[in-house]
């Protein structure tokens, strides 16, 4: 039936597009944090929206699982096939044209297959901003990013990829193709099918080109640093940078103290770069921080004078216990350098629990604060690398096992004993993170999507009747289940 | 059967929430423009979320067709029921709470029957805005402009209504109750349901409450209407208005020469304001317009600043050739009830067609042209009224007959004349218009829906597979076609 299924597509395709040769499977068969292994049957690599609509029809005749493919950078195991070795892995980074580029309109229309890197490189190329921004942008594609729904640092002014798409052309599950590419701020005439695609990650189609919404590049971008006493002076700031700065507030990232730690103990030459305002210098302990952007459409004089003001207030108003301001390009990237660096110094601490989540804006404080005392009562010692996009309400609240356990080991004895502590609490600590966020109306999921890491979990926080929607938009969508069984849903 | 509906549903009810004497239901049974009369069965006005589910539920066992309507100030006949004298209208006018205020999130939780005005004045009291802005805020409910996506004058900065929704609450059309009142930035838990019930025009499931987004108040508006050579012009102030001014502009509305002329010929006090950007005055050809807002979070003098900057520079590169800004919040709304007595004006000087349509921005200037040529050439002296969101691609590029038709008339006469040149000519100038939006892969509802009005020229313009998509939801979601039979599809 599989093999029935190869042999039918092999004659629509190029000859290097059908791959089942073991050595050539491997890069498709596991996700990016090597969380998930999967034993594909073959991968496909169609270079036209075309093929992989005849490979989609095929698939059907054939009740073959196809599961899509972008940059595999994904974060929840959305695009690795399963065990069964009979699902086709049908990669999209072969469709790779830029197809239109309009300045008057401020879009660009581009395949799937289209690093996120170069979707921004087209768009400054023609002097515009195209503002999704991500740590794997050189792999990640912008298929990927829209069938993940990415967010990313831009999202607080920007919004997040679902935002800045105008249209998709669309593989359907029964191989039909649907061109939604209009390049439309407005139209209404019908049913919003972009953004049920967006986002579905491949389970209800495949999105095989976008028409993507640029941006006019902001005359200057400033970069600040502020030491703050904790979350709630974080709430404060944000309520005054965005009340005196609306849109020009682009970027609003906090850091705890423990996440700041981790880069001075590990990477100390990068932490330099903020030592004044992270502290945790000489074993003394590090200060909460919020690294802030400004991004101004006039000039390096306008945005100066927003962010000091800004600045001159928070700390004035006791928000702000100090701050300070990049005064270089380099600089500023020496602080988004800082706080990027988290996620390294965290792995190099050892083995932690991820957390991706979103609350109301008004419930961060409160989650942190009783959920930081609930995991210090349950473990003490306990740490919380809690760091992201505060301005969003995304916190990536990591939890890391107390350093006591592994006092004076090497490094490798620490990360096993944090890898057998994980093994005994990982699950009990996930839970206790999750149900208090979903008692506060917030989502297990912000950004990196469900996979199949998330998928069960969902299915316990979800209202039966939000699941049966969802379900019954599956069946009829993909009446014979073809696309990415045993994600998402 | 319909008589037995009315007999289950009387017990959930209060006493005046069933209504079915003829001169009860004459307000519900007509739109806003007269253009529909329908015939209901009678009107049910619920007061809770739980009562709009047990009547669908109803709605369902009985197999009766539910009509919802929020305002009834739609534009293509969307709330309106049929003539068959068995729909049921569900007017959700009384679900009237506020039911959450969230400064520090920023957002407000209300119910489908709060006006539009309603919620600015709930986030104007909490010192924020709420960005929504229609003619009809003062009847329309919020319900009703997320149930059609409603469009508006603030667009361009801070989206349509889907843009402005973080959650919903959705009674299913088999009756049961989706709580997504969610007040989330991020949430990437599964399938974007909230999008699909916005805009779905009552056909997928009843929105019986929304978490709305706020934003910061900008610390000064300023506004400036400028003379320009014509559309091409226009899109040039745009594109510099942009990258000058980034999302601190927040209006941009063209209004061509035939549109002002109209407000000078019949509202002479109006037009008076802009006297000197529009003319028009004593017999002379009025100029095309550009309206421009500018809001900006710093202060008036920042706001200021950044209008004469650009105002000095489409001025210094002859984009523009005059340009006026208001010195005070007077003049300001003055200069904003000039562009909106257009509509009026129009409705004085007679019947005309209307059209609600959006292009790609690169594409308004070739479609002007090409379009009044064609107009011109086929209907010497037709007059295109053309104004609107010109920043967003959305024109009401309208047509009124050749005022030489009525050269000496009275006005009873020439209103006359011209309703009986429409009945002639009017569908195959609405085709014109439509078809070459469409060949231009425009939108032919850029922001009033689909309706009754528009349904079947949808079903003209809209692929197959589009279409099949639409139906399959809709058979999937409401598979007894209990909810607002008859419009979209």
């Amino acid at each position: 039936m599989s093999q029935a299924f190869l042999e039918a597509v092999r004659p629509l395709l190029g000859p290097t597009a059908l791959k089942t040769a073991p050595d050539a499977l491997e890069a498709f068969a596991v996700d990016w944090r090597k969380r998930y292994v999967g034993k594909p049957l073959a991968v496909l690599l169609p270079e036209t929206t075309e093929q992989v609509a005849a490979i989609v029809r095929l698939a059907n005749e054939h009740r073959v699982a196809l599961v899509p493919q972008g940059g595999n950078t994904g974060l929840s195991g959305g695009a690795t096939p399963d065990a069964s070795g009979s699902q086709v892995v049908l990669s999209l980074s072969r469709l790779t044209r830029i197809r239109h580029q309009d300045s008057d309109n401020k879009t660009l229309t581009v395949e799937a297959g289209v690093t996120l890197q170069q979707v921004q490189e087209a768009a400054d190329a023609m002097g515009l901003l195209f503002p999704l921004s991500l740590g794997s942008e050189g792999s990640a594609t912008i298929g990927g990013n829209l069938a993940t729904n990415a967010g990313g640092t831009g999202v607080l002014r920007y919004g997040n990829a679902r935002d800045l798409c105008l249209g998709v052309e669309v593989v359907t599950a029964t191989g039909e193709i649907w061109n939604g590419l209009r390049g439309l701020r407005k139209d209404n005439t019908g049913y919003d099918l972009r953004d049920l695609f967006v986002g579905s990650e491949g389970t209800l189609g495949l999105i095989t080109a976008a028409v993507v919404k640029l941006f006019p590049k902001p005359a200057a971008v400033m970069t600040a640093l502020a030491r703050v006493g904790g979350p709630a002076d974080a709430l404060r700031l944000l309520q005054l940078a965005q009340a005196q700065c609306d849109a020009a507030l682009t970027g609003f990232e906090f850091m705890s103290s423990v996440s700041t730690g981790l880069v001075v103990e590990y990477f100390p030459d990068v932490a330099r770069h903020g030592a004044q305002m992270i502290g945790g210098q000489d074993g003394k302990p590090g200060y909460p921080t919020v690294l802030l952007e400004i991004s101004h459409p006039e000039s390096q004089e306008a945005a100066t004078t927003m962010l000091d003001r800004l600045m001159e207030k928070a700390l004035e108003e006791g928000v702000v216990q100090d701050a300070s301001v990049a005064q270089s390009v380099a600089q500023a990237k020496a602080l988004w350098h800082l706080r990027e660096t988290i996620t390294l110094s965290a792995a190099e601490d050892g083995p932690h629990i991820k957390h991706d989540i979103a609350l109301p804006i008004s419930s961060l404080v409160t989650f942190i604060a009783a959920m930081d005392q609930e995991m210090q009562s349950a473990y003490p010692g306990i740490r919380l690398i809690n760091f992201g996009h505060f301005g969003d309400g995304n916190l990536h609240y990591n939890v890391a096992p107390p350093p006591a356990l592994a006092a004076g080991k090497t490094k490798t004895e620490r990360h096993q004993i944090f890898k057998d502590f994980l093994q005994t609490h990982e699950d009990t600590i996930r839970k206790m993170v999750h149900d208090r966020v979903v008692a506060m109306n917030g989502s297990i999921s912000a950004e990196h999507g469900l996979g199949q890491l998330r998928r069960d979990e969902a299915k316990r926080y979800k209202s039966a009747v939000e699941q049966n929607l969802m379900k019954t938009i599956k069946t009829a969508l993909d009446p014979n289940g073809i696309l990415n069984p045993g994600k998402v849903l």
